[in-house]
């Protein structure tokens, strides 16, 4: 595969970074794409291997870099598309919400493990796939990810973490068998060492292939959209992930072919870029009409993209970071940083940064307006979308996407204050009390 | 909708038990029923309401007693059916995973919930939604999970949980804000004494509507089977939850319309029944050609259900429960005990159960060899299949299927034995040997 700069257009054949310095990703023609159709019209033993059935992200094999992966690695993808209608008011738009807790390891990074791992998998022709080594420099939802991936694909994952990792999220990743290496040092030089690593192919944040993998959120999430008038392709409607939900009211977002915005959080900038890259490769294939406007967002304490998008800059500074309650995104050094602002200077959007209190807030009111326990970086969509509406960036009516990137139940809930206790004789009372009230 | 009784036959039109004392069920015609197809050709405005765009388990609308729930609930089901070719050999078996944990609270018990609190939603009749309200007996999955779908519908929610749980899990549940109880005194009695209190709807482990939702797991296991030959309904390959995933080999699920055996964990028997009832209706339709075999496993630690069965009885009696790590299914007086009896003794196969040292090692094989972190109770499938294998019951070539019923993201994962410590100037010599070694 050929990969490209999105900056000055340099092709390589190998690599992660650009001799400009800036990350490649991988060269994709687009041109006559159309959404896979869910009719097989065909016999099986006429199918070519891309024609095999497919599920999840792999449904877009045209765009695809691999085969689908084994194991749970075939099942990434498809998550859910809600329509939270709950949630409009405390956001001031029309609100969607991405599940992406839906994957496997409950985050959106499992779709470019799965595409990273496959890679791996297909680049060890002829050797054993336990002869075959993936590797990537996380501590958290990454390293759980590549863990997961590789363990049902058999193939051998090195995971880089720092050695002052909380026990706690080690046993999280080490569950899948990884080979855990605790380093010591710089930690976050790792991102560039661990590419000239021997024998080790690093699926990073923002690496090649997992951006491929990573785009299909942005595919998922179009297709709904554009799909939802019932058009023979059918799929919003098929109980597949990229389904889109109607609303209480019958209203599905029917009146256009693509949300108003998509709202995401970022730290490396590698998923955004993803992102980005899915829409431009859907408006080469006409398959959008208007590109959303695309907003990313990111903690207060470490957001370097929006202090570089703020004062308008071409290149985003390393920031020294502060604590944040969305640790998962507190990248201040992101390797695809400068990527992130050429995405919303070019399509439309921002970048911006919220307060922990705003993004606490968002969690909470994920979990009490749309039954959703997602993590703090998740909840910085909702956050952010709400700042965005109060400064009329984002208006009433507009029909926005929020990008739930990880789920929260790995994290403790806080406790309530203690509820009422009572006898179970007291109990008819008590409920008829309540009922009335309401 | 009429209610009947599985044992007597008698139907009524209220309640949750028979007066023979069993549980009931809905009566479901499922005559003349048909795998949903996925081509939609008429325009939306010809569309009736159960044929508006769905999602998830509400493809089944013809067979469910409730329109689709607004907000996380029209997203509930669908999940992800995983051909895990590296359990095999553990298994015994060619093994598939229907992984529920991409349900919105990470358990199958999202399906049960969706289902009973749309019903309450429609029986409040010109009511304000906020005017209804449903209720819950369980301090565990069920109960995040139907405050969960009660918070994203708009539904307030009774949970009524025992005075000495954790106030972690209080936490989990209480994240959602439902009117949390805690009732001092015989919690074991309030599954009985909670269906006749005043005013709240209560949807516990086994009542009809719960049921209903619940039965929805196997009709996506067999539809995805069952249209494994490129049918033109497509379903399984189409990016949806019930596609069933090709193998690294290529190979498929086709050789016939329903896998050998489903295995599932059983507590209260609701789930178990509604397996069983799926079966009877999929029967009903002519959708099976052979029914699969139903194996429930329960935890030795507390186990009625299975000493009935083993002991050839007719009736299961309440035991004095130990302690087991799959505590969310350590039901020592299931309400549905018996009616499970009857589901294994009409389609065949088993009670049986597991020690807690099986379910660990399976838990740890779902993990390391399917990238799959499952709750122990979930992993009494895999612990059981293994037994069933080694002992003749299930064979090598068999298709099972094991119903990973929900996610063990919530629990601490075991902190491993320190991985070594490497200076990052010693880095790339440790990661050369590595992978030399390996």
């Amino acid at each position: 595969m050929t990969l490209v700069c999105y900056r000055c257009g340099n092709e390589t054949e190998n690599g992660a970074r650009c001799a400009c310095g800036e990350p490649l990703w991988l060269k994709t023609d687009a041109t006559g794409f159309s959404w896979p159709a869910f009719v097989r019209t065909r016999s099986e033993s006429e199918l070519e291997p891309k024609q095999e059935p497919t599920s999840g992200l792999w449904r877009y094999a045209d765009l695809l870099p691999t085969e689908p992966l084994p194991g749970v690695g075939a099942a990434v993808g498809g998550t859910p598309l809600a329509r939270t209608e709950r949630l409009d008011e405390y956001a001031g738009c029309r609100l969607w919400v991405k599940d992406e807790s839906a994957n496997p390891t409950g985050t959106f990074k499992d779709r470019g493990s799965a595409v990273g791992v496959a890679h791996t998998l297909e680049s060890s022709v002829g050797a054993d796939a336990n002869g075959s080594w993936v590797g990537t420099v996380s501590h958290g939802n990454m390293a759980m990810s590549m863990a997961a991936m590789s363990a049902s694909a058999g193939v051998s994952c090195l995971v880089l973490v720092p050695d002052d990792i909380p026990t706690e999220r080690l046993g999280h990743i080490d569950q899948y068998d990884p080979e855990l290496v605790q380093v010591e040092g710089a930690y976050g030089k790792l991102y560039y060492d661990s590419l000239e690593l021997p024998g080790v192919r690093f699926v990073n944040s923002d690496t090649p292939y997992r951006v491929a993998g990573q785009k299909t959120t942005a595919y998922e999430i179009c297709e709904a959209f554009a799909t939802a008038h019932g058009d023979p392709a059918g799929s919003p409607f098929d109980g597949s992930g990229p389904g889109i939900q109607v609303s209480e009211s019958g209203e599905s977002a029917d009146s256009s072919d693509s949300p108003d915005a998509i709202v995401a959080p970022v730290s490396s900038g590698g998923h955004a870029s993803a992102i980005w890259k899915a829409l431009r490769e859907l408006r080469e294939a006409n398959l959008l009409d208007s590109a959303p406007r695309l907003y990313f967002v990111q903690a207060a304490a470490c957001d370097p993209i929006a202090r570089a998008f703020r004062a308008d800059a071409d290149e985003v500074r390393s920031v020294e970071g502060g604590d944040t309650i969305a640790y998962s995104i507190a990248n201040s050094d992101p390797p695809s940083g400068n990527r992130v602002l050429a995405a919303v200077r070019e399509i439309g959007g921002a970048v911006l940064s919220v307060s922990d209190g705003a993004i606490l807030d968002a969690k909470r009111q994920f979990a009490r307006r749309a039954g959703l326990c997602v993590e703090p970086a998740a909840a910085t969509t909702l956050a952010g979308i709400r700042h965005l509406s109060k400064s009329g960036e984002i208006s009433q009516d507009e029909r926005v996407v929020a990008v739930a990137t990880g789920t929260g139940f790995r994290e403790q809930s806080a406790s309530p204050t203690a509820p009422r206790s009572v006898p179970l004789s007291e109990l008819a009372g008590r409920v008829r009390s309540l009922v009335s009230d309401a």
